[in-house]
């Protein structure tokens, strides 16, 4: 039998379930604010929304791998290609891009430069160290660590905090070879 | 200038941005176990829900009213229906149907039978009081009052709960009339 294709990040976005983008945003902002109020401090709530996405990664890992027909990917670059073209799509609506590769591949930023999670949103100023996105990283890396790889994600630029782009800086920690039977 | 009509919930539907589904509910399911451990009274985490719901509704009301075209309800049975039949395919993707009038045109229900917020959610025994839902009898009382009608909104029926759908008895308590200049 002839292999799957692996179907295109907006051919899967199309075909799956959705939900309006602002209720979505406006749900995840009363999260950000109710762990700000609980926790007090902006460490431990980008702590806590980082733990929050990774267990959500680790879970909606089985959702990408079902619907998008991706299989193995050969090397953690076409990962990340596939996490940018086909994850954002397929879960966000949007794009990202692949960039800033290191010499031994096991590096990259991914760049967003649509995010619909902070559409009208913006920092007070006593959130300055606030990484309000960090359910994304955190998403990242538990998807990431369910197909054996190990990853540290950190957000190297932020729109709200005045750059042009997001970015997040993945490294590739350890890659844990599967076996097969 | 010939009024413009208003679009069904549909329409709209498939003219907003969207996104993933199943990211909303794992990341709604992240919210309430978030709620369930920095609380741990389960009757505190149905007030901080609806309230996080509430204060959605007051936004949320905006796009509604711009994106639907739908301009005054005559009525509260109007008001319900438009509800039900378009803001919850507006937001959600999924239709609700209204029934159970009281006389007076004051009380209704509200019944849900798909819904993709508890999609994979099962209670665990020791939150069995919980009103998982919560979040959407707040918005909906939210949304309400910006449109100058107090309301209360009750759960009578949780499919978490082992009841064959979703109901939400909506009681009007006072509409304050809105004046124009």
């Amino acid at each position: 039998m002839a292999p799957v294709a692996p179907k295109s990040g907006d051919a899967i976005f199309a075909s799956v379930d959705r939900v309006n983008a602002e209720l979505f945003t406006l749900t995840y902002g009363a999260i950000v604010r109710q762990l700000l109020t609980d926790l007090e401090e902006v460490d431990e709530v980008n702590k806590q929304l980082d733990q929050m996405g990774y267990n959500i990664g680790i879970r909606l890992v089985d959702e990408f791998l079902a619907k998008s027909n991706v299989s193995r990917c050969v090397d953690f670059r076409e990962t990340a290609e596939v996490i940018a073209k086909v994850g954002f799509k397929m879960f966000l609506g949007v794009t990202a891009s692949v960039t800033n590769w290191d010499s031994e591949g096991t590096t990259c930023s991914i760049i967003l430069e649509d995010n619909p999670l902070v559409d009208f949103v913006e920092l007070p100023d006593n959130c300055q160290g606030l990484y309000y996105c960090n359910i994304l990283s955190g998403i990242i890396r538990g998807a990431l660590e369910m197909v054996s790889m190990k990853t540290e994600v950190t957000w190297l630029r932020d729109m709200l905090r005045g750059d042009d782009v997001f970015e997040m800086q993945v490294k590739l920690l350890k890659a844990v070879p599967e076996e097969y039977p």
